[in-house]
């Protein structure tokens, strides 16, 4: 008879109670599976009283009743932000502990200190629902893509974000309209600057290109901008030029070294990633063997979330129940250095008003020659609104060929000073097939 | 120090060369992520002579060689069809090796005498490259969607016909036209009958529907048709109710029974399978709780299937090094019931070539009324061309509401029977969402 695992669940929200929820519902199925009895032993929750998912004989209030009890094999870490969450992980890695977790910010500032440690104590520590909900991305990543060298991964991996932009490019509305809708649907919190800063996609992409390109990247690593600054102008334009706005999160690897960035781009509308609409998630994979591969689906909620970390359970009791363990090969190699934003290269679309009369373009144009930057199209759009001093402006977008951030940032900075340039609207950088 | 894993290649076509290829050209890397040696023993060929990407004194012409020599630990099956593949995993397996084989049809076929007599030896089979190239989808079946209960799983898992019908909907290619494009480009066959039959992706879909459904699937438990029927009138028709037309392996479980089947169907062109062109696949799965996912990718090809074929190679590496390897769940659980074809619930499009005059209407809508058989739109167009008797014809399409097939198809031997209809065009079934 195999032995049982006996889990602790630190906390309830609605991915720990979906996840409870499995376990004690499907305990035949799930135990069929594992190989090995599964047994929810305690849950931690903050406060009394409230109506629960589970029988009120499994709750505690005190972490310790689940880290210091030498009788739960696996601790698994379902509680929002960095703290107590890390604090909790090392304390069960340290006790000898397996660890389950859907941390994502715990994961990314903190992953290679909590793998070293784990291997240490000779424990395991799984991940998987720390990013892209119930999609199998860090599984494919650890095993099914192994052979690969991975030259890019482009994803969507937020989905308010996705939700929002969606619905600017669909209905044509503000940013501030489509925040609030998302927030009336719960898509977005009340303090949204998380999602729509980047910094949820940018803790994600830390972990996913530690695993694409087995390297040691660290939040600070990946240049971040949100989707504060889009108007519904540029989702026309983008249209008419054959392209979709998304907040795209970017590994890519070139000459030996991977840059790192988070920002909205433009994407060529046939590309799989354009078609990927609402709160839905997706991760595009570029390996030397695969050829372009990609993973779609939603991306949080308590269900999509629970069927990761069931599956992290799952793999944790089959391989516990066997003994030994497989071999977890390094997963860091640090073949690559870390490439600067100002190093990558890249397309751009830059949207401005500026004075209607003759001249105007060839200052510009000159400004961007100047700088060896070169035009892939051109849209000019008389404009109704008058500016404040009393005159006619035009709305110009631009679209250049690859050319280095740093170079298009300094040509950014002299047309911007330009007397005829009354206002950069947006600079939205553009990605190929 | 690991012991090294010592492999035999049967077979040296595309995708075994890009598998020698990956070993020996990327051993460092492939030995560093499989916390093993890996040693390229021998490889079978059919002929001498030939320029080989591996070097002459590795080639061996008499299985044997391999499959009897005590040294080799893992037998890589690249062989095309059913024998002597079939005869050679049996072998293998029987004299204590591990397999790894890229054989759909012998795993469609065998796929549980297989399985079971791995598991009497103690050895393992793994079969990733079996079903759409190196997108992951053996994997997260056997892992990471193990959580859910699988409601439905939809595929285009066939490249070539994929292909086809991408250049019909585009450039209302005939079907004829289409197929001789892509046999020029090297997409389909000269015998093209596997793929545009349907009996490639019916192969697939037993193995895919034994996984989702943790059920015994055998090839004629599977509806299978093909896509020489398709005119490019459909196409038209298609496009203009909002739906594109693929071929697409589908598995179903509802009130406890599973219904599985091959045909070309009508798909929502909201529906992410319907933006998959060209010769890529993709599998769309329906869980519980992960709710809809879909994976994406090339599905055939040396590269991408070497992908596949490379991770089970490193998987088995990494487990075999760690000594005793997880516990296997029983793979079959056999919950369902296969549903027949008859039984199946379906929309359909029906598109006929009728006499243009009063009353022909009513006499078909009268036959589909008898069958309870409720209609969700019609299209009538003129029609300039004349039948062989000397008078006016109009092509009528109708799309119906779910209904079951064989109360469909006695419903379309009556109406076909009607004297004032000249000639059924197809009879094409419509998904949902």
């Amino acid at each position: 008879m195999t032995l049982p695992l006996r889990i602790g669940l630190l906390g309830l929200g609605p991915v720990g109670s979906a996840v409870a929820r499995a376990i004690l519902d499907k305990r035949e199925v799930l135990e069929r599976r594992s190989g090995a009895p599964l047994e929810l032993r305690r849950v931690l929750v903050q406060r009394r009283g409230l109506p629960r998912t589970v029988d009120e004989s499994l709750l505690c209030f005190d972490a310790e009743e689940i880290l210091g009890d030498p009788e739960i094999d696996l601790v698994v870490e379902l509680l929002p932000g960095e703290e107590p969450a890390y604090e909790y992980i090392v304390r069960a890695l340290s006790a000898g502990k397996h660890v389950v977790t859907g941390n994502k910010e715990v994961m990314a500032k903190h992953g290679p200190d909590i793998l070293q440690l784990a291997a240490e104590k000779g424990v395991d520590i799984s991940f998987e629902a720390s990013v892209g909900g119930g999609i199998p991305v860090i599984g494919p990543f650890k095993l099914d893509l192994l052979a690969n060298r991975i030259h890019r991964v482009r994803a969507i991996i937020n989905g308010t974000t996705n939700y929002i932009l969606t619905q600017m490019a669909t209905h044509g509305s503000a940013f501030s309209d489509a925040l609030a809708e998302a927030q009336a649907l719960g898509y977005a919190e009340a303090d949204p600057s998380k999602d729509v800063d980047g910094i949820d996609a940018m803790y994600k992409l830390t972990i996913l290109g530690s695993l694409a390109f087995h390297l040691r990247v660290r939040p600070e690593d990946i240049y971040t901008e949100g989707i504060t600054g889009l108007a519904p102008a540029d989702f026309r334009y983008a249209r008419e030029l054959g392209y979709a706005i998304k907040l795209l999160a970017i590994g890519e690897e070139e000459d030996g070294a991977v840059a790192l960035r988070v920002h909205p781009a433009l994407l060529p509308e046939s590309h799989m990633l354009a078609k990927v609409d609402g709160v839905f998630n997706a991760v595009a994979v570029e390996g030397d063997l695969v050829g372009p591969i990609l993973f779609h689906g939603r991306g949080a909620g308590g269900g999509p979330t629970s069927s990761a970390v069931v599956a992290d359970i799952i793999d944790l009791a089959q391989r516990s129940a066997a003994g030994p363990t497989r071999v977890h090969p390094p997963l860091f190699e640090d073949t690559y250095a870390i490439r600067r934003m100002d190093d990558v290269r890249t397309g751009y679309y830059l949207r401005m008003l500026v004075q209607d009369r003759p001249g105007v373009f060839a200052q510009i144009t000159r400004a961007l020659g100047d700088a060896e930057i070169s035009l892939a199209s051109v849209i000019q759009k008389e404009n109704v609104l008058l500016g404040e001093p009393a005159a006619e402006y035009a709305e110009v977008v631009l679209m250049t060929h690859r050319t280095r951030e740093a170079t298009m940032q300094s040509a950014l900075r002299i047309i911007a000073a330009l007397p005829v340039v009354y206002r950069i609207g947006s600079l939205i950088r553009v990605e190929s097939e």
